[in-house]
């Protein structure tokens, strides 16, 4: 696995990516010797949230692929531009962006959508065999785009969450903060990551490693 | 060194803290078993930068304390808050955030201001004999604070910031991205993290976590 490319969701955890599990992404494929490049969706945010007070800022809107470029200082590009041959693998952090814009699942659970951008990009890796990378809530957008498959997926141990994603027909596997879930006949690799509000760090960032050690498995 | 006060300057590195640089910052700290509080100034920014055309947006406000907090997760506190006697230790990230929102050392340089809020805090931990870690441009709030101490610093690479630094009075040392500078005398540790844009992260977590290490053993 040579090169992945990374999507993300805004920045901050309450309207867009993860910026820690973000971050932690990022120094993990550094780590591995694997280059990325960076995408997110050209669209305004779903919300803005004041993440002191967590009650959405009504006044406020923001662009999603703005925001996502402070956390990939402005290296980032429209996820249209996204080309599945030009990669080796897909990794998508988590937060509530992947929840509210890049799908509908914040609030329509295992009925919501998935914006169309990111399906196109999750079945051009998922036809070319390419393993998927997913972490937090973003195992969502698998369930919601491939649950008739029945993958296996984690969501740590957050069984409300859990219960809506089986909906779809994917099967949910319970996982520590420090684990991942490997499935290798859809080769997909999940870790829950902040999904555990109490979770620390580097827990967190053993989980992420062990997803892109699991990766880089799968791409042999 | 049990517990650490982090001072942050908003979220992304144009306008405010190295996104990066703060979250590697915490995770060294967690490796370590280190506790950490987050602080801010509730103050606005200087300005607001769109972090994909480079250019600032005329239009935008927006408030350091809030924004730091996206990176916190909600858990941040004012810096006028932040006592430090409860504290052994402080950290401060890097970011353009830091020489536009914590001092004018942008605008100004060698004769720009420190905001008073975080020169008290400067003050509290130098008079107590605790450690301070400065990341990338933070070196440059300890050279105008205590630059007629001529305190040891480094800046990395960067000659003309390094020039403008010592013209406070500090001592600049070159320094590579995954190293730090330790000034035993006036426990002071810096690293240079993004003052070079080409860095990795790996090297940069690598000077980080070295410096973690240092304020521990300085804390001794």
């Amino acid at each position: 696995m040579k090169k992945v490319a990374v999507i993300l969701s805004g920045c901050g955890y309450l309207d867009g990516a993860e910026i820690r599990e973000s971050v932690l992404t990022l120094l993990a494929l550094d780590i591995e010797g694997i280059e990325y490049s960076i995408f997110a969706p050209d669209i305004q945010q779903y919300h803005v949230v004041n993440h002191i007070a967590g009650e959405p800022d009504q006044s406020a809107t923001r662009n999603v692929l703005q925001e996502a470029g402070r956390i990939a200082r402005g290296k980032i590009s429209p996820i249209t531009e996204l080309a599945a041959e030009q990669f080796d693998g897909l990794l998508i952090p988590g937060g509530f962006g992947v929840a509210k814009n890049l799908s509908s699942f914040a609030f329509k659970g295992s009925e919501g959508e998935v914006e169309q951008s990111v399906i196109a990009v999750l079945q051009a890796f998922k036809t070319s065999n390419k393993p998927i990378g997913a972490i937090c809530i973003s195992p969502a957008l698998l369930a919601l785009t491939f649950g008739d498959l029945q993958p296996t997926l984690t969501i740590g141990h957050h069984a409300g969450t859990a219960a809506e994603i089986e909906k779809t027909g994917a099967v949910h596997q319970v996982c520590e903060t420090n684990d991942c879930v490997v499935d290798t006949t859809h080769r997909l690799v999940t870790t829950p990551a902040y999904m555990d509000d109490h979770a620390n760090l580097k827990d967190i960032f053993q989980g992420i490693s062990k997803l892109v050690k699991a990766m880089v498995e799968l791409s042999k």
